[in-house]
C-alpha cells in the first residue's frame, strides 16, 4: 500500500492521487525528481472506515523510509546528516479543503543542529526549523495560524522575514513551542518519526473535514476515493545564489503560444513565491542567471509536454545548480489558451481532434465570445457591490434608472447602463439599446437575465447590495453614490459593479477557435439551433454555426415601437369585432417581423412560438402611465384601472397564457398564423425559401392540441391555396407543463413537432417560480439540499424523467416527431449531454451559447456514442 | 331493426332506447299502452355513416305501420278514420339536444276533416292539426319557433289558446303554412309517409348536430350508441270532461314516502301540463274525477313501481274514459327521497343493500347535510345576482364588507354575511364567524371557496355581477344597492344572491340515511378521514363517521388571536435568535392546538401539515395596516415597507414556502414539531391516546425530504426521551409537485406516508393558478376544450398518471408506506373512485363531505371489486 516513487506511474491516479501519480510518472521517465514514497488512497479509506491504520503500513513505511534514507544518504533524525522531508496530500481529483503540505519535517532542537553545521548558515537552518514549527503547528496541531504570525511580527519591528538575526530566529523558535504548549496542552513533538506519524493522520482526516465533505458532495465527487500522501525528501531553493525555486509552464497560459513561460526566485523556498513579497522573474532570465539549469528546464519542460500531451504546470526548485522538479500537472489556462493548445496539439500530431475537443470546457468558451474588461486596468479598480453575472461580457455606460430614458439617452449616442430593481417585458425597448444592464432584484433566469443574455448584453442581476432610488434617480452601494448620467462598469463575467470607467476589449475570433468549431460539427449528432426574435440575432446566431431557429418569441415583437397601442388597445377591446379591428393593424407588422428573419435563415426552419404571456403583461402598472394610455385610449382612468386589475394575476405564471389565450381568443393566433403563412408566400414567391414551424405554448392536453391546429390549419390552408405557393410549414407545441409529458402520446398523434421548454418545466416539476426562487435556491445550494440550480443546469432526475417519458409517448404515437430543446438549458453542456442522450433532435439556445451547444454536443457524443 | 312494441323489453335499452324499451316492457307486461314500433338505434347509426336508410327500413317501417293500422282499426292518410301517430326520439342515455317529439303526424287538409267528423269536435280537430304544423315546422322543417308564436299571438289578441274559434284556427293554419313556404322555399308536405320519412330523418340526423356532440363529449356518452325512434298511436286527453292527461309517480319523490303522487288536467293534451298554462290537480283528485281510471291508474302505480324495483315517474292519457300509459322512467327525486325510497325498497325486499348503495348519487348527500332556503319562501323571491355555489347550505345574515367588522358584529350576536372582493388568509377570523361569504373574484377552489366549504359556511363565490364598494360600503348589483348592515341571503347551492330575508330550514338527519351509512361501511375498503384545522371541526366530522384527520393545517392557527403578533415578530426578526424569541412565544399556543384536537380524536392518526405558505401571507398589504404594525413593532414604516416588499413574490404559489420554510429557517419546523410531540406526550401520560403524523409541505427531493426528517427527529426523539413517554408517530409528505411523483421511489425510501395535495398538484401539472383559472376555465369547459374543471374533478390522465407514478414507485422502495388524498378532490366521487382504483389507503375531506366520501367509497368498491 506504500508505493516508492518510479514503482507506478501515472496511470495509478485513482490508486497514488493526482500528485503522487505524478511524481511516479516523471520519475519513470527519468526526470530529476527528488525521491520519496507515497501512501496509497486504499489507506486513506481504510483508516476513515476504522480510525485506525491497518497493521502493514508501519513497517511499509518504515522500509521506504529507509529506503529513502539510503538514496539521500542521509537518516531521519540524524544528528549530523539529518533527512528532512515533505509530507503533502494529493486526492485523485484537485480538491481545496485538505491539509495541505508541511515542509521541513524531521527537524528537532538536535537536526537543526546538524543542518546548521551541514550547510554552513545557521541562519538557513534555524529559519528552515520556524518554519517547520509554524507549518505544522498550523495544519497539523490546528492551532490558529494568526497567532504564530503575530509573535513573528513581534519580532520583525517592521523588517523583512530575511532581515531577522540567527539569534531572534531562535528566540521565534523557542516562543512558537511555548504557543504550541499553551494551546494544546503538550510539548511540541521533537521525534521526526512521531511527526510524520501526526501529519499522516493530519492528512487522512481532513478527507473526512466538513469543508472537504461539502465540496465532494457540491462537486459530486464519490466519498470513498480517500487522498494519498507524499513524503518526499526536501530539496532547498534556498541555500543561497546558486539555488532557486520557481513554477513553469510548457506553452503559455495566457495565449497558448508555444513558448515556454514560469516565473522564478533566486535564493527561495516555494512558499515565498506564493507570499509575494519578493517579485518573481520571467523564466527567461534564469538563462543569464542559471544557464546550465536553465538548459536542463528547458528540457524537462519539452519531455512534459510531449509526454502528457498536454501544456504542464510544474514545480521546481534548483539546489546549488541542480535542477529537481518537484510536481507536475496539467495547466490552468484562458479559454483563448486552451482552443489554441488543443488546437495546436492536433497539428503536432501529439492527439486526435477526438482528444482536442475533449479537452476543452465549453463553458469556458463563453468568454471567447464576449467583450472583456482590458485586465490591467480591472486589476486597479474596486468592485463597489457584487451581483450574479447573469449575462456575459462586460459594459461600460452612464447610468439611468428608466428604460425610457435609457432609450432617449442611446437614440443621442450615449453608451447607457439602465438600472432597474427588476425588468419586466415593458422595459425592452430600453433594454436593447442598453450595454449594460445592472437589477437588484432576481435570480440567474429573471427576466433581465433571460432577455440581456439573448440579447448578448452585459448584465448583473439580483444585486442586492445596492439601493435604487428611481424617484431621485440614485444608486447607492454602502457608502458611494452614484446619479444618472455618471459611468459605472459592469463586468457579466464575475457579477462585479465597478464605479466609473474601465477600458473594454474586443474579443478575437482566432483562427484556431474557427478550425475547433469545424471538427466539432464532425462528430456532433445533436442538431443545434437559436432562440432569436429577430433578423439581427438570427444572422448572428447563422455566424455562430446555428442550424436554424429553435424559438422566435412573437410577443417581443408586440412591445416595439408604436405596435404596443395597438396591442393595448386589442386587450381592451370590449368585443371579438374591436379585438380583430386592432389586431388588423398588427398583421402587417407581424408580417415584416416574420419577413425579415425568414429572409435571414434562408430555408431553415424557424420556429415561432404563437403569443405566450398573459395579456396584463402588456398594459402599464404605474398609476401615472394608466392615467396617460386612458387619456390616450379615451377611455375613464377608472374604467381602465378597473380593467388592469381584473386582468391581475395572483401566479400569473399558472395564469391566462399561451394557448389559453388561443382557446379563449382565437383571433389573435388567427392574425399571427396569417402573418407567418403570408411572409412565408411572399419568400417562397420570389423565389427563397421560408421554413416555418409554427408552435403552440403552454399546452397541456389533445384536446387544446386539436383546437389549436384546427384554427392554424384553417387560416394556413387557405392561405396557401388561395396564393397558389406551396409552403411547407409544421405545427407543434412547447412542451413546458408536466401534464404535456405525461399525455405525449395522445399530443404526438395531432402534433409534428415538441419543443422542450425546460425553463417553465423545471418551474412547473419543482414548484420553483424563477422569478422569487432567488430567496431559497442559494440557502438550498449552501445547505447541500440542491447542487445545482435547476434552472441553470437541467435536473436530470426530475425534469428529466418527465421529459424521458415526454419523448418515450411521443415517439410511440409518432416515431417521426421531431423534438428539441429551447429553454435556458440548450446551451448548457451537461444538459446538452442529458438530451443528446434522450436522442432529441436539437437543442436551441441564445446565439451567443450556439458554439458551446456545439462542443457540448460534440462532447457528448464522444462521451456516450 | 324494427320492432313492434312487446317483441322486445327493458332488457333492450341499447338497441331500442330507453324509451322505446320501457314502451315494450310495459306492452309485455299488459299494461294499456298505444300500440306502436321502434326503429332501432342501430339505423341511426347507419344513415349516420351512410347518410342514406338501409334497404330493408322502408319495408320493415310499412309492414309495422300496416300492425299498427290493424291494431288500431284505422289507416294512415285515410280520409275517414285516419290514424295519428306521435314520432318520439330516445337514445339509450338521456340526452338533450336532439330532436324532441312530433305529435298528431298524419294530419293534413284531408285527414283533418275525417278527425273532425269522427270526434265530432272541429274545434279539436284544426287545434290539433295546427299545432301539428307547428312542431313539425319547428323540430322537422327548422322554421324559427318564434315566428309561429307570432302569428299565434297575433290571433290570440290576448286570449287564451281555448278561445280560439274553428275559424279562427283555420286562418293560423292557412298562415302556418304561408309561413312554411316562405321560410323553406316548399310547401308543407301533405304526405302523411312523406311526414313520417322527413321527422325520422329529423330525429336520426339531431343525433348529429352540434348540440348534441358537444353534449356527449362532456358527458362521455360514446358517439356510437345513435337513438331510436319511437313511432306510436296517438291517444287524446282532450275530447272532452272524461279525458284527461298527466304525470305520474309511484312514491313522493319529494319526501320519498311510498304514497302516490301526481298531478293531472282534464281535457288537456300532454304539452298543455308542461306548459303550465293551466294549473294542473293533484293526482288523489282524480279519485273523484274519474274513479275508475284512477282505480286503473293506481294499480299501474304499484306494478310498476314493484316490476321496475324503483320509483317510476310515468306519463298517462285517459281517452274518453280509458287510461293508456304513454312512458316510464325512473323518476328523479330529492336527496332525501332518494335515501328513503332506498333503504325502503331494501326493507320491503325489493333490492340488495348493495343495489341501494349504488341508487344514490353521492354528489346529491351534498343537500342533506347544509341548511336550505325554504323552498315556498325561495320561490316566490328573485336572485340580484348569481355567482359559483362554492360552499353548499343557506345562509342569512347582514351585510359587511371587512373580517374585522365581521368579527365586530358576531360579537354582538348579529348573524353576518362577509362579502369580500376576494378573502386571503387574514380574513379567517371574520370567514369564521360569518353565516355566509360572497366573493366577487376566485373560482370553486378560491381561497374563500375552499376555507367555506371546510369550515361548512355557505358561499358563493367569483360573483361578478356585483360591484363592491369597500369605502363607501355598499354592494351593487344593477340597480340594486345594499349597504353595510342590510340583510341578504346566500343559496351556496345555486350561487344565487337574493335581497333581504328568507326563512331557513335545518336539514333532518333521518333514520333512514343513517341505516345507509351504516350499510355504506360495510362495503367500502378505503378510508376516510378529514381534513379539520380545529376541535370543533374534529368532533363534527367524527360524528360523519371521519377515520382520522387527514390534513390539520397549522398555519390556519397562525392567524388567531393574538397570535398573529408573534408570528410578524418572528417574520421581520433580523436573526435566527430573534426567530426563535418570538417562537417561543407561539409554542404553547400551538401545543394547545394539537391538545385539543389528540383529546378529540382519541388514538384516531392526526395529520399535522408543518407551515406552509409563504410568509408574506402573514404580513399586512394596505399602507394603513403596515403604519399600524410599524408602530407595534417599533420599526419605521419604510423598513417595514421594505422588508414586505422584499418578502413579495411574483408567484407566490412556486415561491418560498412548503419546507423550503423549514429548510431556511429549521427553527420554525423545531416548534411545531416540539409543539406536537409535547402535546401527544401529555395526552399519553394521561390516558389518553395520540397518533400524529408529521407532514413536510411543498417536498421535491429526498434531500428536502432526509433534511426535513433529519430535524423532526432530532427534536421528536429527544422530547420522548427526556419525558419517558412513549408515542407513535410517522413522518411524511404532501405530494403536491410532479417532480416528488417521479422520485417518489427516493423519498419512500426515508418517509413513512404520502399524502396527495391534489389541489396543488393540479396546479403544477396542469399549470393552472386556481385563483387565475377563473378566466378561461369556463371558456375552456364551454367549448369542449375541457370536460370537467380539473380542481373540481380529479384529472385522471394527466395528475391521475403522476399519482399512478408515484404510488408504483413509492410501494416499490417501501412496501408498507401509507398513502392518502388530502385535495378537495378526497370529497368529489369520481375522485374517490379514481383513488379506491389506484389502491392508496384513504381519502381526506372536509367535514360536510365525509359522508359523500363515504357513499363514493363504497360504490368504487362495488363497482371494481
Amino acid at each position: 500500500m506504500v508505493y516508492f516513487f518510479g514503482e507506478r506511474g501515472k496511470e495509478s491516479r485513482k490508486l497514488l492521487g493526482g500528485k503522487g501519480a505524478n511524481l511516479g510518472e516523471m520519475t519513470r521517465i527519468g526526470l530529476p525528481v527528488p525521491p520519496g514514497f507515497t501512501i496509497s488512497t486504499r489507506v486513506c479509506m481504510d483508516f476513515i472506515k476504522t480510525k485506525r491504520y491497518p497493521r502493514y503500513l508501519e513497517k511499509q513505511v518504515e522500509s521506504n523510509l529507509k529506503k529513502l534514507e539510503r538514496k539521500m544518504k542521509r537518516k531521519f533524525g540524524d544528528e549530523k546528516r539529518p533527512l528532512l522531508i515533505s509530507v503533502r496530500s494529493g486526492a485523485p481529483v484537485s480538491m481545496p479543503g485538505m491539509m495541505d503540505t508541511v515542509l521541513n519535517l524531521g527537524l528537532n532542537d538536535k537536526t537543526v543542529k546538524g543542518i546548521e553545521k551541514e550547510s554552513g548558515d545557521p541562519r538557513f537552518a534555524w529559519d528552515s526549523y520556524r518554519r517547520f514549527i509554524q507549518m505544522f503547528g498550523d495544519v497539523v496541531l490546528e492551532v490558529d495560524h494568526a497567532k504564530f504570525e503575530k509573535i513573528l511580527n513581534k519580532r520583525k519591528r517592521g523588517r523583512k522575514d530575511t532581515d531577522l538575526k540567527v539569534e531572534e530566529l531562535k528566540i521565534i523558535v523557542s516562543e512558537y513551542k511555548n504557543l504550541v504548549r499553551r494551546e494544546t496542552g503538550k510539548e511540541f513533538p521533537s521525534d521526526p518519526k512521531k511527526q510524520l506519524k501526526m501529519s499522516i493522520d493530519a492528512v487522512f482526516s481532513s478527507w473526512d473535514n466538513k469543508r472537504a465533505r461539502t465540496y465532494r458532495k457540491l462537486n459530486n465527487i464519490p466519498e470513498d476515493l480517500g487522498t494519498a500522501v507524499n513524503i518526499q525528501a526536501m530539496v532547498f531553493g534556498n541555500l543561497g545564489k546558486d539555488s532557486a525555486t520557481g513554477v513553469g509552464f510548457t506553452r503559455d497560459p495566457s495565449t497558448g503560444e508555444n513558448t515556454p513561460y514560469g516565473e522564478y526566485l533566486i535564493n527561495a523556498q516555494g512558499e515565498d513565491v506564493v507570499a509575494g513579497i519578493r517579485t518573481p522573474k520571467p523564466i527567461f532570465n534564469l538563462k543569464k542567471d542559471l544557464p546550465k539549469a536553465y538548459r536542463k528546464l528547458m528540457k524537462v519542460y519539452k519531455l512534459l509536454d510531449k509526454h502528457y500531451r498536454d501544456m504542464q504546470d510544474l514545480e521546481f526548485t534548483i539546489e546549488k545548480g541542480k535542477l529537481y522538479v518537484l510536481q507536475t500537472r496539467a495547466g490552468k489556462r484562458t479559454a483563448q489558451a486552451a482552443v489554441k493548445i488543443a488546437v495546436d496539439l492536433v497539428k503536432e500530431r501529439m492527439i486526435s481532434k477526438r482528444e482536442a475537443i475533449m479537452r476543452i470546457d465549453p463553458a469556458q468558451l463563453d468568454h471567447l465570445l464576449h467583450k472583456q474588461l482590458d485586465p490591467k486596468e480591472k486589476e486597479k479598480a474596486r468592485a463597489i457591490a457584487k451581483g450574479l453575472p447573469a449575462s456575459p461580457g462586460a459594459s461600460v455606460g452612464i447610468v439611468c434608472f428608466t428604460a425610457d430614458r435609457a432609450e432617449e439617452l442611446a437614440s443621442k449616442g450615449k453608451d447607457v447602463v439602465l438600472v432597474r430593481e427588476e425588468t419586466s417585458p415593458e422595459d425592452i425597448g430600453g433594454m436593447s439599446v442598453s450595454k449594460g444592464i445592472l437589477t437588484a432584484r432576481g435570480g440567474m433566469t429573471s427576466h433581465a437575465a433571460v432577455v440581456a443574455r439573448g440579447m448578448g448584453i452585459c448584465c448583473v442581476a439580483g444585486c442586492e447590495d445596492i439601493i435604487i432610488d428611481e424617484k431621485k434617480k440614485t444608486l447607492t452601494a454602502g457608502e458611494i453614490k452614484i446619479r444618472e448620467g455618471e459611468w459605472i462598469t459592469l463586468d457579466g463575467g464575475t457579477g462585479e459593479v465597478i464605479e466609473g470607467k474601465i477600458a473594454v476589449v474586443d474579443p478575437e475570433m482566432k483562427g484556431e477557435f474557427r478550425t475547433l468549431m469545424k471538427w466539432v460539427d464532425e462528430f456532433r449528432r445533436l442538431g443545434v439551433r437559436t432562440n432569436a426574435d429577430t433578423p439581427e440575432d438570427s444572422k448572428r446566431a447563422k455566424d455562430f454555426g446555428a442550424e436554424g431557429i429553435g424559438l422566435a418569441r412573437t410577443e417581443h415583437m408586440f412591445f416595439e415601437g408604436g405596435r404596443i397601442d395597438s396591442v393595448r388597445e386589442m386587450i381592451l377591446a370590449e368585443d371579438e369585432k374591436g379585438r380583430r379591428n386592432a389586431l388588423k393593424k398588427l398583421l402587417p407588422m407581424q408580417m415584416n417581423d416574420f419577413l425579415g428573419i425568414f429572409k435571414e435563415m434562408n430555408g431553415l426552419p424557424v420556429t415561432i412560438r404563437l403569443l405566450d404571456p398573459p395579456l396584463h403583461e402588456f398594459l402599464p402598472k404605474e398609476d401615472k402611465e394608466i392615467r396617460k394610455l386612458a387619456r390616450k385610449m379615451k377611455v375613464s382612468y377608472q374604467k381602465l384601472k378597473k380593467k388592469i386589475n381584473f386582468l391581475s394575476e395572483f401566479n400569473p405564471m399558472l395564469g391566462f397564457r399561451g394557448c389559453r389565450l388561443g382557446v379563449v381568443y382565437p383571433e389573435i393566433s388567427e392574425m399571427q398564423v396569417e402573418a407567418i403563412i403570408k411572409a412565408a408566400i411572399k419568400i417562397n414567391r420570389s423565389g427563397g425559401r421560408a421554413f416555418p414551424e409554427i408552435e403552440i405554448p403552454v399546452l397541456g392536453s389533445l384536446e387544446e392540441a386539436k383546437f389549436m391546429r384546427e384554427v392554424i390549419e384553417r387560416i394556413a390552408k387557405d392561405l396557401i391555396r388561395k396564393s397558389r405557393v406551396n409552403v411547407k410549414y409544421k405545427i407543434g407545441t412547447m412542451i413546458e407543463l408536466p401534464r404535456a409529458c405525461v399525455v405525449a402520446d395522445e399530443l404526438a398523434k395531432v402534433l409534428d413537432f415538441f419543443s422542450f421548454g425546460t425553463n417553465d418545466l423545471t418551474q412547473t416539476t419543482y414548484g420553483f417560480s424563477r422569478d422569487d426562487s432567488g430567496k431559497f435556491i442559494p440557502k438550498y445550494i449552501e445547505k447541500g439540499v440542491l447542487k445545482k440550480d435547476p434552472f441553470q443546469v437541467l435536473d436530470r432526475e426530475g425534469v428529466g424523467s418527465l421529459m424521458e417519458t415526454c419523448v418515450k409517448l411521443g415517439k410511440k404515437t409518432n416515431p417521426k416527431i421531431e423534438i428539441g430543446i429551447c429553454g435556458e438549458h440548450g446551451g448548457e453542456p451537461s444538459s446538452v449531454e442529458f438530451c443528446h442522450k434522450l436522442g432529441i433532435d436539437y437543442v436551441s439556445c441564445s446565439p451567443f451559447r450556439v458554439p458551446i451547444a456545439r462542443l457540448a454536443a460534440a462532447q457528448a457524443k464522444i462521451k456516450n456514442g
